[in-house]
């Protein structure tokens, strides 16, 4: 069986059809995803493999996407080693006891296969259902700075005004915490692949908050260590953040295959900074105004795509919660038809 | 009495030293202000001339700064409309009934002098006050992009998602709503330097959330008419927004004297592409940190700035409420002792 057109793009081989999936196309715009977990929390249904490989089929099953994305979430591992994580609906991720001092290090221990049984095993599970289609599960991580952020600020900010007071108050302190998150991220993400994940993504998310000084010293280091300790898996790894227009050359350095961009960049110019594969791009925004609207803007994204290879179609961010399926629908139709053009 | 170095630097004149003031100087981080205004509405602080020229004037009496910027919001017109704005204390301007439809634009009629009678009524206080120094009043508005999105969206939104429909379902009532917003915009503007404002700043503080082609169609136009129906009046204008690396080269060409920048853009590259005089740079969170740390961040900007003219200093966002004075205060030291140095 041919290697998978996602797999291939990655690589900036040429495909005959331009490959998409959507960012958080698992959960929560989705009415079988509502249907099957209720009012729960997020983290209770990770922890259930069937529940988890189910909620990560559906997308793939109702959409058609070139690639399945774990049903996760960035705080996992360290839910798992008992750091101090819920995922409050709404808001985001909530730490009981933030990460102030260096007592706190010791709370960051390193991560057994026996605390992510419920990710391996979902990954087992997922894995087998997409073995018919050929179709590439993506697995994935935060890196360093995004988790440390959400570690020290204790829930989600516009600020960062603690991260950013501790990296520059106690660079020391901060390099330990980022040392402990590398050596955890790079398990996490092994685990993933030993089990049948055949891409990585690293979430970044929240890097567009530092200037570009701050990213070359706070961010990058670790961010290339966590790809560096993944780089003999020889699976394509994807780093991703939002709000990164800046940093893209940077980024750049870090070492993934692919570099995922958000909608403030123009594609074409993405691609320029990027110089390599790339990913993104759709405003998620602009899927919530019906079929034909969305529809439009993943025309113009295709036309800024044009015929290069090396380019992955998705969001700029995740799936909004009140995205209507219909338009992700007609959004993989068109670009599976029409990307066509676009590439050689 | 010579011209004030802060109008010289709008300019690109050579001054003697740097000039500095603070976005949102006025107002919350400051202890005295918070002893005179207590727990009412902000909007009530504004409507009572006397309170609003004392909160205008509390920064520069501490600071120094070389600029007094008017205690407003550019929900004021609005409000003194009639439109249904109110701002609720740790979240922002609301809407009572959010802009959805052609009828809504009869809400949005020509401002009169008499509808913002206490806003030049303050203008008059503490141009009389500054007169003593030399020191100038900026006057502001909000750019229409920015207020449609609150008017629209109805309350602060991260997504955007309301207002992106509207422009892209709907591009002819959009395009009236904006119409509407820049008549009521200059008059605001006008109305501040007939009494005495000498520089004006126009926010766009939301524009980073629009793609290029979406600032180019939805957003440039109508700031263009704003600033074009200010010219003649001869005084220094600012367009700041943050988020807007990608759109400072098209927010070049809409006719300020002065770009504001924010902290993702290095400074030199933010000259680049404006072009012009630029403004800004400091991360509001780095003054939350200490002094020193401030300082030390103040600096950075300061190396960046270099030798050349057209440099205001300022922060890349508004002063973040938590923010210690004494760090501000330090920083305006540092930029008026070692800024010098930075000049020709």
């Amino acid at each position: 069986m041919s290697d998978p057109v996602f797999l291939k793009a990655c690589r900036g081989e040429s495909v005959d059809h331009v490959p998409v999936w959507f960012m958080r196309q698992a959960g929560r715009s989705l009415p079988e995803y509502r249907a099957l977990r209720g009012s729960g929390s997020i983290l209770e249904a990770i922890a259930n493999p069937e529940v988890a490989c189910e909620v990560t089929m559906q997308p793939v099953r109702r959409y058609g996407v070139d690639a399945a994305v774990l049903f996760s979430d960035i705080v996992v591992p360290y839910h798992a080693i008992g750091f101090g994580v819920d995922v409050v609906p709404g808001r985001g991720p909530v730490i009981a006891q933030p990460f102030t001092s260096s007592t706190d290090l010791a709370r960051l221990r390193d991560l057994s296969d026996n605390d992510i049984a419920h990710v391996t095993q979902t990954v087992d599970l997922v894995v087998e259902q997409l073995s018919a289609t050929n179709t590439p599960l993506i697995g994935f991580a935060g890196a360093p700075f995004t988790v440390a952020s959400y570690l020290v600020e204790g829930a989600p900010t516009r600020e960062f005004a603690v991260i950013k007071s501790l990296m520059h108050a106690d660079p020391v302190l901060f390099d330990q915490l980022l040392d402990r998150l590398v050596d955890i991220t790079v398990a996490f993400l092994r685990a993933q692949v030993a089990h049948g994940a055949r891409a990585l993504q690293l979430f970044d998310s929240w890097a567009g908050s530092l200037s570009r000084d701050e990213y070359r010293r706070f961010a990058l280091p670790a961010t290339q260590r966590v790809l560096d300790g993944v780089a003999d898996l020889k699976v394509p790894t994807i780093l991703f953040g939002v709000g990164t227009g800046e940093l893209l050359p940077l980024m750049a350095t870090a070492g993934s295959s692919v570099l995922g961009i958000d909608w403030h960049v123009d594609l074409d110019e993405g691609r320029r900074r990027a110089g390599k594969p790339i990913q993104g791009n759709l405003d998620p925004a602009r899927c919530l105004a019906g079929v034909d609207l969305g529809v439009q803007a993943a025309r113009e994204v295709l036309a800024r795509a044009g015929r290069e290879a090396g380019y992955i179609f998705n969001l700029g961010h995740g799936v909004l919660p009140a995205t209507d399926p219909a338009v992700l629908e007609a959004i993989v139709r068109v670009v599976h038809e029409e990307g066509m053009a676009g590439v050689q």
